[in-house]
C-alpha cells in the first residue's frame, strides 16, 4: 500500500512539472468556467485554451491554494486537467531520446547569416540539405512523388497552406474565391483563411454544401483531421483547385497506399517526426508558377524560413531514412506505439456505453508490410445518448478536448490528441471507463 | 605583373564562389534586361531580382558561355555584377567566425518537440532564455526599455509588423485602418500591408500627405531604411497609433542618446547581430492586450516561431551582452567597419560630380562613448546632374541597388546596402569612381 501511494506521488509529481501542459487546478465555480469559455469563443483556439487555463491558475494561485506539485500530491489523480484539445506530438519525445549524436545539430555563430540559401531554386531560402533530405525520405516510404516537382519550404504547414491560397486567388478577380472542405474539417482552415479578410479569398464551409457555379479551391486532407478517414475530394466541379494536406500521411497513422501525385502537397515535421518546434513544413508542387507565388508569399510574410531548423529538420530526416536499416526503426517504434495507444483507447471506450469511435477497414500498408486500419493521431471521440456538448461534458470531468463545432460538426463530437506523452494518455484511458453520466 | 594577374584571378574566384550573391553575367543586350525588368515590376522585390538574375544566368548558360568562375576570371572585375539591392547582412560573419564555442549551439533531437514554450506568458510560444537575453541586451545598451512590458517573438520583425497591424487594426471597423510612413519608407511596408487586400488594413502612402479624418497607423522607422537619418512621428493626429520600427536602433548604426519607451517598439537580430537566417525578431509592447493579439496573429499564421533559431538568438545575444567587457566587443568591431566603410564610400563618392551621400550631424552615444554622424546600413545615393534613373544607370554598370520609387521617392535615389561581405563592399568603391557619365 505504501509502494502505491508512493508510486502515485512520483507519477503525480512528474505530471505536475510536465512542462506546463498538464494543470492542476481548483474548479470552485464550474459555471464561471463556462462562462469565461464562450468570451473568449472567437480567439483562436491554442490562445483561447491556454488563455483559460492561465486564467484559472492565476485565479487559483491569487486564491493562495498550494503550488501545483504539492497540490497535486495532496488531491491525487482525479482532479487533474487533462489538456488534449491540441495536437501536440510529445508522444515522440521518447523515441528521439534514445537517439546520440547522429542526430544532434552543431551550430556555430558564424553560420546562417545571409536570408540566401540557393539563389537558383525557385524557392530560394531552401537549403539544399532539406531538399536531398525531403526527396530521399518520400522515395523511402514511397508517400508522395517528387521527381520533377518543386519544393517549398514554410514556417510549418500553416504558412504554407496560406501560400497555397494566395498562389491559387487570382490577385484581379471579381470577388474572393471560396476556400471549402469537407466537413469535418481541421478547425484552422477557417481561421487561416479569414483572420485578415483577405479580398483575396474567403471560407465557404462545408465542401459537401458548396453548390455555387463559381471557382473555389478544395482542401482535401487525408488522413483526415480531425476524424482520421482517408479522403478525395468532394465537390468535383470544373472550376475547382485542390490542395492536399498530407501531413498524416505517414505510416504510424495509415497504411500507405500509393505515392500522392498532387498538384499541390503540404507535409510537415510536426507530424511526421513529431518535431512541431521547430515550424518546418514544406509542398510539394508540381507547377513551376504557382511554386513561384508561393515562393513570394513567404518573402512577404517572413522573408524566408528559419535556415536554423531547416538544417536541424534536414537531419531529422536524414536520420529518419538510414535507420530504416536498424532493429527499431522510427516508423516501426511509432506505428508500434500508435496500434498500442488505439488498442487502449478502444478498450477503454468499450468499457461504457458513453462514448464511441470511428472503425477503419483494414488494409495493407505498401512501406511495411502491416495490415491495419487507420491509427490517427486524434480521437474523433461521440458522446452517445444524451450528452450533446461532448466538450463541455468532458470538461466536467477535467479532460479538456476541442468541440465539434470548431470542424463545422456537431457538439456530439470532440478531438482528442493521441499524441501525447505517456502519462497524459494513461490518466486519459484511465479516466474515460470511470465517467459516470 | 603576374602576380596581379594571380591575385585578380584568385579574388575573381572567390568572388564567384560567394554563395550566389556575386554573379558574373554577360549582358549581351542591355534593351533585353530593362524590359525583363519592367515586366516583373509587380512582383516582390526579393523575388524579382533574384528571378532576373537567375533568367540571365539560365540564358548564358543556355548559350554555352563559359561556367561563372572561368568566366569571370577571362573577363575580369569589370563584368562582374555586384548585388547591392538587399541588405543581406553577410558583413557581420568576420566577427562571428572568429568567436568559438561560447556562442556554438548544440541541439539534441529529443529537443524543441512541442509547441509551447512558456505557457505562462501572454507570447505562449517564446524560449524564456530569450527573453533573458532580449532584456539584458537592451539594458546593457540602453536603446530600450523593457520593464513592465511584454516581449512578442516573430518570424523576423517582418511577421512582427504584419501582427502589429492585426493587433491595432479594429476587426469590425467601418473600413480598413489607413496605413502610413514618412517617404522614403522601406520597400516593404506597402507590400506587407496589402498584399492579402485586407478588409483591416490598408497603405495609404507618405505619411506627410496624410490629411483624413480617419483613424491611422503610421510607422516610425528609426534610424529610417532607406536614408538613415533619425526620426519622430509626422502626422500628429488624434487618431493616429504609432509603430516604431526600431531594427537600425543599435550603436554600430547611430549614436545611442535614450532607451526608448514606445508603445510598440521592432527589432531583429538580421540588423542588430546580422544573423538573417535566422529570421529571430522581436517586439517590445506596452499594451498586455495588443501583445496577446499579435500573439494571436503568429499563432494564426505559423502556430509560433521556430524554437532552434530562438535559443540560438538567444545565446548569441547573450554572448554579445557578455563580451562587452572583451578587448574588442561585438558593438566595437561593427562600429568600426561601419566607421570605416562610410569613410571610403563618401571618398568614392566624392570623386566624382555624378553622386551624393546625405549628411549627418554628429551625436555623443552614450552607449560608446564616441561622438559621430548616423551610419546607416544602406547608402542612400543621389544621382546629381541629369540622369533621372539612378538604379538604371547603375545598373548599366552592373551595380544592381533598388530605386527611389519603391520608397516613395524620386528615382533620382537608389538604396545601396553597406553590410555585403569585404570584397563586394571593395568593388562598389573601386567601381562609383570609375563611372563616366
Amino acid at each position: 500500500m505504501t509502494n502505491v501511494l508512493f508510486l502515485k506521488n512520483v507519477l503525480v509529481v512528474s505530471l505536475a512539472m510536465n512542462m506546463g501542459l498538464i494543470w492542476k487546478i481548483s474548479l470552485d465555480d464550474e459555471q464561471a468556467l463556462t462562462s469565461k469559455w464562450s468570451i473568449h469563443q472567437n480567439l483562436h483556439f491554442y490562445a483561447h485554451k491556454n488563455n483559460l487555463i492561465q486564467q484559472e491558475e492565476e485565479a487559483r494561485v491569487s486564491k493562495r491554494a498550494p503550488t501545483t506539485s504539492s497540490g497535486a500530491a495532496t488531491d491525487g489523480l482525479e482532479s487533474v486537467v487533462i489538456n488534449l484539445d491540441h495536437g501536440d506530438p510529445t508522444m515522440y519525445e521518447g523515441f528521439w531520446k534514445q537517439k546520440g549524436e547522429e542526430t544532434t545539430v552543431v551550430t556555430s555563430s558564424w553560420q546562417h547569416i545571409s536570408y540566401f540559401s540557393d539563389i537558383k531554386n525557385v524557392c530560394w531560402f531552401l537549403e539544399p540539405v532539406l531538399v536531398s533530405a525531403i526527396t530521399r525520405l518520400h522515395k523511402v516510404v514511397g508517400n508522395a512523388v517528387t521527381e520533377g516537382r518543386h519544393i517549398v519550404v514554410g514556417t510549418g504547414s500553416s504558412q504554407l497552406y496560406q501560400a497555397a491560397l494566395y498562389a491559387l486567388s487570382p490577385p484581379n478577380g471579381s470577388g474572393p474565391m471560396n476556400v471549402v472542405s469537407a466537413a469535418p474539417f481541421y478547425s484552422s482552415y477557417p481561421l487561416m483563411t479569414d483572420y485578415l479578410k483577405s479580398g483575396l479569398h474567403k471560407w465557404a464551409g462545408d465542401a459537401y454544401k458548396f453548390n455555387k457555379e463559381q471557382p473555389y479551391i478544395e482542401l482535401v486532407t487525408s488522413p483526415n483531421n480531425p476524424d482520421g478517414f482517408t479522403r478525395q475530394d468532394v465537390v468535383k466541379g470544373d472550376k475547382g483547385i485542390l490542395i492536399h494536406d498530407l501531413a498524416y500521411y505517414w505510416p504510424q497513422y495509415t497504411p500507405i497506399l500509393l505515392p500522392a501525385v498532387y498538384d499541390i502537397m503540404l507535409f510537415t515535421v510536426s507530424k511526421s517526426t513529431g518535431h512541431a518546434g521547430s515550424r518546418i513544413g514544406w509542398a510539394v508542387v508540381k507547377d513551376r508558377e504557382i511554386a513561384k507565388k508561393m515562393t513570394t508569399f513567404i518573402e512577404i510574410n517572413t522573408i524566408g524560413v528559419s535556415k536554423d531548423s531547416q538544417t536541424r529538420a534536414a537531419k531529422i530526416l536524414q536520420a529518419v531514412s538510414e535507420n530504416q536499416k536498424e532493429a527499431e526503426s522510427f516508423f516501426d517504434y511509432s506505428y508500434k506505439l500508435m496500434a498500442e495507444r488505439w488498442r487502449k483507447i478502444r478498450e477503454a471506450v468499450n468499457k461504457t456505453e458513453l462514448f464511441s469511435l470511428p472503425s477503419f477497414p483494414a488494409e495493407t500498408c505498401s512501406f511495411s508490410g502491416q495490415t491495419f486500419g487507420q491509427l490517427p493521431a486524434f480521437a474523433w471521440l461521440k458522446c452517445e445518448g444524451e450528452v450533446d456538448d461532448c466538450e463541455g461534458f468532458l470538461r466536467r470531468h477535467k479532460i479538456l478536448t476541442r468541440g465539434g463545432k470548431h470542424f463545422g460538426a456537431c457538439m456530439k463530437y470532440v478531438r482528442i490528441s493521441m499524441l501525447s506523452r505517456e502519462n497524459e494518455f494513461k490518466l486519459l484511458t484511465d479516466r474515460l471507463p470511470a465517467i459516470i453520466s
